[in-house]
């Protein structure tokens, strides 16, 4: 039995209750938010508060990309959107890939004050972690194998000792976990990669990014994401543009396609 | 004779102008911003112009870390600072190491519209990058061997080819620098590496970070850093909080820090 930290044991409360592994990605693009929202003071957090009103029945998290937020405006949007999803009773994780030195990391840490769980990125070592994984409470997921068509270009290089680098980083990852914190981000565009680091890891929650606008495998996600059922599937465009054509009602189309997701998963889970 | 595009030929110009590799790193932790200036409308804005006014005549360039500006206040010092900054003629380089994939890196990129260069992160491979890169005119450092303890956990693995991955980095780099916009990130903590690197791409520009509070080889960092007389050198803490202790007179410890460290580099340059 796995051992989890406060974040992964509300998470597995959240996934039971919602029977959902779904995580909806708040890429709010600017130039793809609706017409009728852009006048508004905060457009991002007008299109993602009318995004999580559609959605967060079926949402296990909802995993904003920090790139969409980087800026005065943006930062707010974000704040925002983050305590409205919480006032919703769904966790937030927050997709910045972030990994530094020293006191930088310890600066980026501090992000974790606000939402309840990051991405990082590996290549810096293990003390430019430290300060995100000394956050026992909250969950921390280690890029490993990423879903975009370059992720093999470093990920995929054989080691001298046989392994490609993306298996080192999952064994680094579970040697990191001393408090039960860490899991792993694995693309659902590498369906045998997936099911190849279940095996070598079980004890890691996946993130799996990729299967809706990226046509990833959601069989292989579903079955190999969770971790003694816990884990995610996250779909950003797949389901907040949804509704692109739809104007005012856009955000019906992404609930519907959340609950298709959610559903689709469903099938395929132990 | 290497070729330069618009980013490294005004950087070598700025170079030659003020005789200095230095890079000035505008880490401006608000813990540690002089209390005077604590009251200010914007904190950070206010010290990083006083720093500023300090030391641009020593400066190549001003690298602000973006971990110190993520939240709404932050990214409103920071447009005033790369204005500012702008304004004295010295180009500003924002340490994000950002590496996102398809639309998410191309919103990361949309920060080159502010700044002159950028660093980058390679784990996600050549598309995570291609938004950058392909920014011509403007600067890209990917980092390859960084200062920190953990550096080598990943960077120093030995791939099945006998190399480094840092030195694998070191040659996609090299191979991704059609514009010639790429340079390295490569500490000074590690001498032998840098003179390593140096060898293996005699055409990309390194930033080595790490010769201030971490204590790298200004030696080394000054002799292997430039590429054809274009490379900066950077401090962080090293400078602008060398005046810690002299209350509203700290920006005049800073300019003498960046001073002293423009000589003792120009002291080892070819």
């Amino acid at each position: 039995m796995t051992e989890f930290n406060p974040f992964f044991s509300d998470l597995r409360e959240r996934i039971d209750a919602v029977d959902s592994l779904v995580s909806v990605g708040l890429d709010a693009d600017p130039d793809r938010i609706p017409e009728h929202l852009r006048g508004k003071d905060l457009p991002r957090w007008a299109f993602n508060r009318r995004i999580i009103d559609a959605t967060h029945e079926y949402a296990a998290c909802y995993k904003p990309n920090a790139a969409f937020y980087e800026d005065a405006d943006g930062w707010r949007s974000l704040r925002e959107t983050v305590a409205y999803a919480h006032g919703k009773g769904v966790p937030v994780l927050l997709d910045a890939k972030r990994g530094d030195v020293g006191n930088t990391a310890r600066e980026y840490a501090e992000l974790l004050e606000y939402v309840d769980a990051i991405t990082v990125n590996p290549y810096l070592g293990r003390d430019s972690l430290d300060p995100f994984l000394s956050r026992e409470e909250k969950g921390v997921f280690v890029l490993c194998r990423t879903s975009n068509p370059g992720g093999a270009d470093l990920q995929g290089l054989e080691l001298e000792s046989g392994e490609p680098l993306y298996r080192r980083v999952a064994a680094l990852a579970d040697r990191w976990n001393e408090a039960g914190n860490v899991g792993l981000v694995v693309g659902a565009t590498a369906p045998a990669e997936l099911e190849e680091l279940r095996e070598a890891v079980p004890d890691l929650p996946f993130l799996v990014p990729g299967v809706g606008a990226q046509g990833g495998d959601a069989e292989a996600a579903a079955t190999f994401g969770p971790a003694d059922g816990v884990g995610l599937v996250n779909s950003s465009r797949g389901i907040i543009f949804a509704g692109e054509d739809a104007g005012e009602r856009f955000h019906k189309a992404a609930g519907q396609a959340a609950k298709r997701l959610r559903d689709r998963l469903n099938r395929h889970r132990e």
